[in-house]
């Protein structure tokens, strides 16, 4: 095993990493994707904003799987039921055919990384255990690291718990099923709350700001100041740079 | 996506792979594993036969836990029960302090490929999707996969699903998980047992021989004549090689 002595982490092997918005862009791929298939069809609407209401149709989706008032649905399908919507408020409903409807929605399947992701997660792999801990599907979250050469050690994903993130059961299995106590392992997440729900169940806390997550000149939906997490990092890079022990 | 057209596997899109005796030897890690410690502490027994009596102690372990005879327990667990009584019919049990029997219980995780199995995973990931489908626990799997540069780009384990191969749920799971339909996927695994139970809910299955496996001038457990399954190899790049198009 790598020595850790001197790092600011102490006793944690394991990094797990929330992914959709810390490791990879969701806005700036779906936006391109959308003005794509516009410029194809001859359609013109704002889809900077499009990008951000199906985010905001998953997060109010996984709520409501959380709170019980739907059963379990996979992220794919969540997608899925809140692309339709939109694509008819768009005008592109009637334009594309259910295969470009489909391969629309897997777009969450290859979302391209921030630009320091790959470098930053290939260091950190080099010293810990680095994990996903998504709510994504596990197809999703193993296409979108094939695609873009993610070097995770393991895919963790709230499907194979049938739980979503914050619920602090997810935090715990995975502690348990990278066969470590909660205190060695440490969540990489640009969000606030998912952190403040690892911290809850013992986990250590890691944050990277993300300010483009929702797209240029957009402010970040969760303000983080000051230094509530064991460790604030600008990229995955930055990270990197700040676990090592020379840095501590 | 890479074609496929052509390859003899039709449709498949993900390799799901057994992995102990499979992609492994743990044989032959186990044996110099106990061999050192046996000069370490110059006591003298048949180490080989050590290795395969802790072997079969997991497969009893595993099978009791399937017929409900015992409650669900790790595979570290199952290990760690057989290895007390087996050390001290080597007469090495009071030799080693709890923090080298425990180490030698981990030896699981630090198992050596067999020399093809590094280049066979790397080519094979290049046009499938790779997983483990291991009865190892979830921890196992990724340290002997960190440890050894195995190119998964998913760790399944029976742990996930709390269910131990061959039971048909932990195939089916997989299958799901991976977002794809039974017939598209395809087991490689070294055991007709675990082959058979894949192919009885709808999975291809790929036969590769190790006649390695229990050591040196020891007959595989179950002999493979003909051809039982869709297809046998000699080893992970004969495999590959033998899906590739040009050789349908």
């Amino acid at each position: 095993m790598p020595q850790r002595d001197g790092s600011p982490l102490g006793d944690v092997e394991a990094l797990v990493f929330d992914v959709f918005g810390t490791v990879v862009d969701w806005h700036g791929t779906v936006v391109r994707e959308l003005e794509a298939l516009g410029r194809a069809h001859a359609v013109e609407a704002d889809w900077p904003r499009f990008a951000n209401r199906w985010r905001q149709g998953y997060i109010e989706g996984i709520l409501h799987v959380i709170a019980g008032q739907t059963p379990w649905k996979l992220v794919d399908e969540i997608h899925r039921e809140r692309l339709g919507p939109l694509l008819e408020e768009a005008g592109l409903a009637t334009k594309l055919g259910p295969i470009e409807t489909e391969d629309l929605n897997r777009v969450w399947h290859r979302l391209d990384p921030w630009p320091d992701s790959v470098a930053g997660l290939r260091r950190l792999e080099s010293r810990w255990v680095i994990a996903t801990l998504s709510n994504g599907n596990v197809s999703l979250l193993v296409d979108m690291a094939k695609r873009a050469r993610l070097p995770w050690n393991c895919i963790l994903s709230a499907e194979m718990i049938g739980r979503y993130k914050p619920d602090p059961e997810v935090y715990r299995w995975a502690a348990r099923v990278l066969g470590r106590e909660p205190h060695q392992i440490a969540l990489v997440a640009a969000h606030p709350p998912d952190l403040e729900a690892a911290r809850g169940v013992g986990l250590r806390t890691l944050y990277v700001s993300r300010p483009l997550e929702y797209g240029p000149g957009r402010e970040a939906a969760f303000p983080v100041s000051g230094n509530e997490f064991d460790l604030h990092a600008v990229d995955l890079v930055d990270l990197a740079a700040k676990l090592e022990p020379h840095a501590g």
